[in-house]
C-alpha cells in the first residue's frame, strides 16, 4: 500500500468507529499523509446560551481533523495538549470546514496546525495540537 | 439581588437556552460568583475511533463550566482562547466533573482555570480560558 | 509613505529603543507589513543549568519577531498571550532565526505564528501569539 | 537525604550552572519538592521598544521557576510546551516574584502552574508549562 492508501484506510477505519464525530454530523472531505479536511454543519443542538455555536463543538471539529491527520501514518496517536483561538461567532446552519496540517513530527511527538473556516471563507478559529504516537498500529499493514 | 442570586439566575437562564450543553447531558452542580461546577456522563455517542471519549467533548464540558463561571457577573462574556492538557483517557460511563475558577479579571479580560476529574477523582484534563466581557447583560438586573 | 516604508520605519524606531532585544544580540533581518525575521546567536550567558539554551531566551527571540511583525501597521500593539512548543535543544553558538507571520487580524486582535529554526534549518520552536492593538501610533505618520 | 534536601541540592546545582538566570539577576527565594519561588528586578536592559519590560524576560523568570520546580525530584526534566497570559505591563525597577507549583505528574509528563506578581502584589502574568522527565539524574543521589 502507498502512504496515500494507508492514510485513507486508517481514516476510513477510524471514522467508522468514531461515534462522536458521526453523531456531530462530520464528514471527511480529504485525507493525505499528515493532512485531513473535515466538514460540519451547525445544528440547533449545537448552540449555547448566547445563541451561537458552543465553542466545544468548534473545538471538536478541529480536534477530529487533527486526530485524523496525525493518525494517517498508521500509528495510534493521541492528543496531549491543544490550544484554540476563537476568532468569530458561528451561527445556526453555518457549514464549517476544518483543515489539519502537520507542522513537525520529531520522535514520537507531533505538532499540527488546524484552521476552521465558515462557508463564507471567514476564519472562525485557529487550533494547534501536540500529539504523542504509540507503537500500536491502527490497521494491520506496514506504517510509513 | 445578591451576587450569589445573580450568579444563579444568570446560569439558570444560560443553561435553559444552552441546547449544546443539554444535548451532551451536562448538569450544573454548583454556581458561585466566578465559579461553576458541571457534570457529564460519557455516553456511547461520545467515543472516538480509539474507543475513548472524544477530546472535543471533554473540552466541551470544561468550556461550559468556564462559560457559566465567567458569565456569573451578568455581563455577556465569550471565550477568546483556551488551552487544554489531556492527562488520562476517559472511558464509556465515566462521570466527569469540571470545576471552573476565576484566576483574574482585569478590565474586560478574564482568565479562568478549569479542571476535569473522573468519578475516581483522577485528573483527566486541565483547561485554561481567556474571555472578553461585553457591556450587554445576560439578565435584566444590575450586574456586579 | 508606502506600507513597506511604514513597516521599516516603525521597526527601526522600535528596535533602536528596544534595549532588551539589543542586549540579547538580536538582529532584524527583514520586515514587511505583518512580517518580521530576526536572528540571535546563542552566547554562554544564555545557557541554563542543563547546558542548553534557556527556553526563556528562545521565547524572547520569537516574542521580538512577533512584536516587530504586529507593530508594522504603526499602531502600538502588545502581546496578550503566547504559547510555545519546544522541539529541539539549542546549543552554544547556534544561530537561531525567527520568522513571524500574521495569520489573522480581526478588529483590534491579531494572531501571529512564529517559527524558530537553527542554522542547520532544524525547527527548534513553534510559537503562536495573540496581540491587542491600541489606538496610539508608533511613529508620527498615517498607519495602514 | 530527605526530599526537601534533594530539592534544595538539585536547585543549588542547577542555579550555579544556570548562566542565563544569573545573568538576568534572578534569585531563588524558596524551593520545595514540586515548588520554586524566584525573584527578578527589572533593569534598563530588560525594556522593549514600548519602554516596558520585554515579554520574553517575564517569560524567562516564569520558565526558570518552572524548571527549578520540575527538577526538584532529581530527574533531568525539560519543558515541552508553555503558555503565558500577560496581564499587566511591567516597568523599570519593578521586582517580580514568580511561583511555580506542580499541578500533576503522570508518568514522565508534568504540568506546572506559574504566577508572576510585582512588588505591589499585582498579577502580571500567568504561565502553564508541560515538561518531560528523562531517566538521568541531576545530582548523584537517589531521586524521589
Amino acid at each position: 500500500m502507498t502512504p496515500q492508501q494507508v492514510a485513507e484506510a486508517v481514516v476510513r477505519k477510524m471514522f467508522e468507529n468514531d461515534a462522536a464525530s458521526r453523531a456531530l454530523g462530520m464528514q471527511v472531505l480529504e485525507v493525505r499523509p499528515g493532512y485531513a479536511r473535515v466538514e460540519m454543519r451547525i445544528r440547533p443542538d449545537m448552540l449555547n446560551g448566547h445563541a451561537i455555536c458552543h465553542g466545544g463543538l468548534i473545538f471538536s471539529l478541529a480536534d477530529s481533523a487533527f486526530a485524523f491527520a496525525c493518525n494517517t501514518c498508521n500509528f495510534v496517536t493521541v492528543a496531549a495538549s491543544c490550544s484554540i483561538e476563537f476568532l468569530a461567532p458561528v451561527y445556526l446552519n453555518d457549514v464549517l470546514t476544518s483543515e489539519a496540517v502537520e507542522r513537525i513530527v520529531k520522535g514520537r511527538t507531533g505538532i499540527y496546525d488546524v484552521s476552521v473556516v465558515n462557508h463564507k471563507e471567514e476564519q472562525v478559529a485557529l487550533f494547534r495540537g501536540r500529539c504523542h504516537r504509540s507503537r500500536e498500529q491502527v490497521i494491520s499493514v506496514s506504517g510509513c
